[in-house]
């Protein structure tokens, strides 16, 4: 096993830039921290390419690391650890993916949620969790949401992304593929022809546009929906939060 | 109108330490960023002591300013605006106001969600969001939740302090009290009895228990429930964010 003490190591330099988009981009990999991360890459076929771990606490990730192949297993300092890490106390262990993994499982539905602008990270990897355990097949990520693969949308999946199928691509392009398909596309937004959430009539192929926190969904993109939606409330909350009000969509479908 | 253009000026150092839940408690108040939140303030009853905004913006919030007394309104700098706030780009324009607000709106049901140990404070003040947007009449926030007053809860709850019922207490007591007054209570938690929320027999008295992000509700007010449900998943996440099954389950009520 590879031994790095020290966070100044060329190679861990290389590692902490993937905290940038740019280099995540660039290199097609990103960091994932903690047990429970690796753990579902490693169940769900996702692209491991290098574990760190602390050597302390190789008795207890034992299980994990008799998995992975030796020369992909680096043990580091704690402080190499929190020095990657983006947390104030990081689990002694994380591991580097690529972006691209095969999502083996066959999804419950085809139902797919189409992210527009959705700017707030924990949002979008709050509504990729949901769509996940809704059982949706696939979520599309358009312009001016969050990099899926940021440090804070990696965090609120929870490891999601090894579960469910995502994309970043413009929706206006998905939409007419969906439509294609013979999708129903669904847009989120109160106007005079939107219907409640509840009167979305079930059927196989359903896509749910989410929109920006303040903005809501660009007119551009609403313009391209078949019906609107809305959520009726009874108090006093001029809206909710947009990955609440998508969990409520999703799990009525 | 008094005029401060010094963030050392020491009644502005006074204010800052509202920051701190001891000084909070301590003064009984609370700091509200933004003209959402003083509008929010202004027209729901809410007790502002003190409405804090620059001299270039008097103009455009002169239509709330105009509705303040004149002691109370302070004209800062911009300096003093973002040394008393937690934003990067905070709006020129805050104000203290009260703990304590008279709730006038008589609320749409007789619901109440319970709070135990929820740490996050965004998901705090989301459900909060989310239980006035649903109509319930009152949201109990017990031992170890976050702070309702804290400047991430205050900023996610988007104004429904000032629209729903707010406590703060030990929620084995509102248990008791709620069972006298024949509620029924739903913990969170799948176990072997537990029904899916969709069972949930509707009704004018129920309350919702939620429970920590990673250990869920703790094990001696599950045992004070009627009746634990849980949200039937088709995916692979184990879990959804708490704010997330909050809304779903509220909103099926």
């Amino acid at each position: 096993m590879k031994i790095i003490e020290s966070a100044k190591n060329d190679w861990i330099k290389q590692i902490k830039k993937l905290e940038k988009k740019k280099f995540r981009d660039l290199e097609n990999r990103y960091l994932i921290e903690g047990e429970h991360l690796v753990e579902e890459a490693l169940n769900y076929g996702g692209d491991i390419q290098f574990v760190l771990v602390t050597e302390e606490s190789l008795p207890s990730y034992a299980y994990i690391l008799e998995k992975i192949e030796e020369d992909k297993k680096v043990q580091v300092t704690y402080e190499v650890i929190k020095h990657l890490s983006t947390l104030p106390s990081p689990q002694p262990i994380m591991a580097i993916v690529g972006k691209e993994n095969k999502i083996a499982t066959t999804r419950v539905t085809s139902h797919v949620l189409l992210l527009d602008n959705v700017q707030d990270p924990g949002n979008v990897g709050t509504m990729i969790r949901t769509a996940d355990a809704a059982g949706f097949s696939k979520v599309v990520l358009g312009k001016g949401t969050a990099d899926v693969y940021s440090p804070k949308v990696v965090r609120s999946m929870q490891g999601s992304q090894f579960h469910i199928k995502l994309e970043e691509t413009e929706l206006i392009e998905t939409i007419a593929g969906l439509r294609e398909e013979a999708y129903q596309i669904y847009g989120t937004e109160l106007n005079e022809e939107a219907i409640s959430f509840k009167d979305i009539e079930k059927s196989e192929k359903i896509a749910i546009l989410m929109g920006n926190e303040g903005q809501g969904v660009s007119a551009d993109l609403l313009k391209e929906t078949d019906q609107n939606i809305f959520i009726p409330m009874k108090g006093h909350a001029e809206s909710l939060n947009v990955a609440v009000a998508a969990g409520i969509v999703m799990f009525s479908l």
